[in-house]
C-alpha cells in the first residue's frame, strides 16, 4: 500500500493511493493513523486536487554515510569500516514538490539519492531478526549537502540539516519486504538528465545492519527515518533545477531549487 | 525567573521556583506556556514533593564542538577556525536526577559539562544584534559522550546521541543577560570531586556567533537548545557515579550513571 500525507481545504490527512495512471491516482482517506490501527474511510479525492505532504513527521533523520563503495571513492574518501550516521533534524524536512531554497553559506549544493526506511514503531537495541517488524515501509530521500561546507566542517549539521536539505517522498510503499528493498534501482535525474544511478544490493552495509546499528545506541519512534547512503553520481544542483529521486517498486520524488526568498 | 518544567500526580506542568535555600524551594505553577503570555497561578507547591523534568522538550539540540581552545589541545586537536556543529537528538534529552545508562556499546563514557542557551522564539538568519531577543534563557547541560565510539565514527550520531546523552536542567534561568551569560562559572564534580572547571568567556565563539552560524542554515524552533562547548577537565564516568554540572547563577544538575537495564 502507498501511504500518502496531504493537505486538503487546510486540513492535514492520510491516505491510500490508488491506482496506477500517473494522472489518475486518487486517495482513499485514512480514519486514524497510519502507524497504528486503521482503515480506509472510501472517501475518495482525487490527488491531482491536494497537495502532497512529507509523508512523515520524523522526530529524526539518521542518515548514514558513504555506504556505497564507489560513492566514498568518487569523493576521494576511504569506505569506511564500520558504518557511521550523521543526524537532519526535522527543521529540514520537505515535501515532493516543494521547493529547495538555496542556501545563503553555500556555493556547492549537491543531490544525493537515497533510499528512505520509515520506522513504524519504538524500538531500540533490535535484534537483527526482528528488523523486517519494525519498518513501516519506504520512501524516495534527496540528501541534499552543502558539499563546500561538509569538506570545511568537521561534523555536518549545517552542511546536511539546513531548512530544506531533506526532501521526503512522495509517499511510504508499505508493500515491499526487507528483502526486495535490498535489490531496487536508485536513480535521480537533474532536468530529465540522468545523473544517478544504483541498486540498493550495492549498500556496504545492508539495512538490517543500519538499524541494529543505531538502535544499539538510541530510541527510534514511529516515523523516524533512516536514509541508507547514496549511489555514485552526486554532482551539483542550480537555482531552476528540477531534480527528481525515482526509486523502483515506490515512486518519484521530484523538487525544484529556488533561490532563497 | 527559573522555570522548572516537572510532573505531580501523573501531571506534567511548568513552574517558577521561588526561594532561596536548596531544601525549600517552592514552585508556583504556570498557566499557559512559558514560551508565549504566561501567568503565574499562585498555586504554589513545594519542590520536594515534585519529580523535575527536562526544563524544554527540544525539537532538535544543536551541539557545538571544540569552542574553547584548552579542551580542544586536552584530545589532540586542532582548534578549528570555524565554529562547527553536531546534532543530539530529542531521544537523548533526559532531566535532573534521572539515571543515565552506560550504553552497551562504549566503554569509555565522559562528562562534558556545557551551557545550554534556549531558544524562546522562531527564527531563522538571526543577525547578531536580535540574538538576544531569541534566547529564552539558560540552563546547564552534560554532552554526554562515547569517547571510544567518536575516535572510531567520522560523524557523531552515536557517541554523543545514544539514549540519556543530554542531560537538561534543572531549571532555565531567564534572567541573565547576553554579555553574563558570556562570563559564568562552569564546573563539574564526580562524586563531589572537580573536574571541569571553566569560564564562559574563554569560548573561542561567543553565544552571540553560534546563534548567528546556525540560524544562518535552519530554523530554531522554541524549545531549541544549543549547547556551547565544553571547558577542558573531560573524563571517565563509571557505573554509580553522580556526575554535577553546576553554572554560577543558574544552579545545578546531577545524574547518576547506571547499568543498562
Amino acid at each position: 500500500m502507498r501511504i500518502a500525507r496531504f493537505s486538503i481545504d487546510g486540513n492535514v490527512a492520510f491516505g491510500a493511493v490508488e491506482g496506477d495512471q500517473p494522472d489518475q491516482l486518487v486517495l482513499d482517506i485514512i480514519k486514524g493513523i497510519p502507524f497504528a490501527d486503521f482503515e480506509l474511510s472510501g472517501t475518495k479525492v482525487p490527488l491531482s486536487k491536494v497537495r502532497l505532504l512529507p509523508p512523515v513527521l520524523p522526530s529524526k533523520v539518521v542518515a548514514f554515510g558513504r555506504n556505497y563503495a564507489e560513492h566514498a571513492r568518487e569523493l576521494g574518501n576511504e569506505v569506511p569500516e564500520a558504518p557511521f550516521a550523521f543526524f537532519k533534524p526535522s527543521t529540514s524536512v520537505t515535501g515532493p514538490g516543494d521547493p529547495v531554497p538555496y542556501p545563503s553559506f553555500t556555493q556547492e549544493l549537491h543531490h544525493e539519492a537515497e533510499l528512505a526506511v520509515v520506522i513504524g514503531r519504538m524500538c531500540r537495541e533490535v535484534p537483527r531478526e526482528r528488523v523486517k517488524d519494525v519498518i513501516f515501509g519506504y520512501t524516495c530521500a534527496n540528501d541534499i549537502t552543502a558539499r563546500d561546507a561538509q569538506r570545511r566542517e568537521k561534523q555536518w549539521a549545517r552542511a546536511k540539516g539546513f531548512d530544506g536539505s531533506c526532501p521526503l517522498g512522495p509517499w511510504v510503499e508499505t508493500g515491499i519486504d526487507l528483502e526486495r528493498a535490498g535489490d531496487l534501482t536508485v536513480q535521480l535525474t537533474v532536468n530529465g538528465e540522468q545523473r544517478q544511478l544504483g541498486r540498493t544490493s550495492e549498500m556496504i552495509h545492508p539495512i538490517a545492519d543500519l538499524i541494529v546499528n543505531i538502535s544499539e545506541a538510541m530510541t527510534l519512534l514511529p516515523g523516524d527515518v533512516i536514509l541508507t547512503g547514496t549511489p555514485a553520481g552526486v554532482g551539483p544542483l542550480s537555482v531552476g533545477d528540477d531534480v527528481a529521486v525515482t526509486i523502483e517498486g515506490i515512486g518519484t520524488l521530484t523538487n525544484k531549487v529556488v533561490q532563497r526568498g
